[in-house]
């Protein structure tokens, strides 16, 4: 079998579980690792794999796993897809899935590339059972609560404001998809809080919500990877009131999106070149091995 | 909008439910129904309908939705196929799922026709989140928890032994997807009880199963047609253990089988020829409308 050759581009949390992930994964070679520092102050499970500032050192490379700030995403996957390498990401702004969708699918097409897009948990597998709810009752609300538990994009947002040394965004689901932010900031010296919390509260990841910034001497105390999710909805299928559905997770999460990048890197081999999303792709695309075989376990 | 010009087949529980589904659905338009019986005693809910024996009489249809007893699935959908309309059912025999999958996908690829098999809520929409679940956590154990609930398929099966006036097959779920079925049975004239529990209980539907055949004077008044399932997995992401997952549902059966079969019978329209399970349709298209509106409110 000829095995996928997957770069992880970016080693923070993501790109760490995800090289994880493909190494547990039955179908998957890894290409190398792109990071900015290359391999200077390289931490030990790199060891066996190249390290390069740049995807080209890495030899062939089928699919690239952007484990970077949501941010740079667009950036680096228009230079890959270019490059004739499939991306995936968990670009994680809601309300610009379509717009990035729409800008990625033009080079991927260009370039007979495949580009899957916003796959996390949410964006991503929630999103998945989220388009199911919606179809099976197509009246009624869906309510997506999350938490306790770390947000990795507000924790990015919130350190990339002037005065933050460390910081560490926790949502509170409060019911109903509402949800208070706690943060907690380590400040820079000579930093000033009340400018530093007026800072995150106007951000666009926080400004819709009730936020409390709190400054506390060691934010790496308080870290805990662990998540969760509670989706609900109640609905009417037909003209049938009253159907009830609730998805619940409790998970590592950066753990859970390095595994989903894996999946929709593989799916990624098996998709017309294009920009999707994770509904846009049957779920089966995301399991190794035989379509034939998993419909008799799973179906 | 030209709409979608379905005909239901079979008008038990299922085809009135999917009759439902069809008139709550924006784009589609009822092209009639099929009964054995034809016109003939015929439900009220039916006057403003072709109702008739043969689907060609009832003009253009662009697909089929099958609401016959599962086993009757296989010569319909083949029929229809060759007449140049997509099928949609909800075959329930799981083992059975990769052969009738093979057998359609002939006929289908032949006539440039799609049949979407064993799509209701088990088989179907828990199939999606099966597959999901294996995907992000691909080392673990799904149990899939059903009831209590009756189930239809098991009913019918009750329904067709000898000596069977009347019959309700209860689903308990005692944990780790290990069920008991309860049989409650109404015996025409003259039956032997013994030979009736018998040949139930030697059923394939019920030979792997702890089984439980009763006698009632009348089935009819123990008949609900709520339902349920508790869908867990806990397994491993890449390399980190004890991820949590869990589905849950509190529904009517029927109407949410309807529903789903009226979502496939929409994706039907979208696919390459050939037969497909739910797992290997990208769940947007289940939804009506236009796929950019539903990445911006769902993804």
């Amino acid at each position: 079998m000829n095995k996928i050759r997957a770069a992880v581009v970016g080693y923070g949390n993501i790109g760490h579980y995800a090289l994880q992930a493909l190494e547990a994964a039955p179908d998957f070679e890894v290409a190398g690792v792109v990071r900015r520092k290359g391999d200077e102050n390289m931490p030990a499970e790199l060891a066996p794999y190249k390290v390069a500032k740049d995807i080209r050192e890495l030899g062939k490379v089928d699919v690239a796993i952007l484990a970077t700030p949501t941010r740079s995403v667009e950036t680096y996957a228009k230079e890959f897809l270019a490059l004739g390498i499939n991306t995936v990401d968990s670009f994680d702004i809601h309300t610009q899935v379509p717009a990035l969708r729409s800008e990625l699918g033009k080079v991927a097409k260009e370039h007979g590339t495949v580009s899957i897009i916003s796959a996390g948990w949410d964006p991503g597998s929630d999103s998945v059972v989220r388009t199911l709810l919606q179809a099976i009752a197509p009246k009624g609300i869906t309510y997506t609560n999350f938490g306790p538990g770390m947000s990795m994009g507000h924790t990015v947002a919130v350190k990339a404001v002037p005065g933050v040394k460390a910081a560490l965004s926790m949502t509170i689901p409060v019911g109903t998809g509402i949800h208070r932010r706690m943060v907690y900031v380590e400040l820079e010296d000579g930093a000033d809080f009340a400018k530093v919390a007026a800072d995150i509260k106007a951000d666009p990841y926080f400004v819709n919500d009730e936020t409390h910034v709190m400054q506390v001497p060691c934010v790496d105390d308080l870290l805990d990877m662990g998540h969760g999710v509670n989706l609900t909805r109640k609905g009417v299928s037909g003209r049938t009131q009253n159907q009830l559905f609730e998805f619940n997770m409790h998970i590592n999460n950066p753990a859970l999106t390095g595994q989903v990048l894996v999946c929709v890197a593989r799916a990624a081999m098996r998709q017309q070149p294009g920009c999707y999303t994770m509904i846009e792709i049957p779920v089966v695309d995301l399991l190794p091995g035989e379509r034939d075989e998993w419909i008799g376990h799973l179906v």
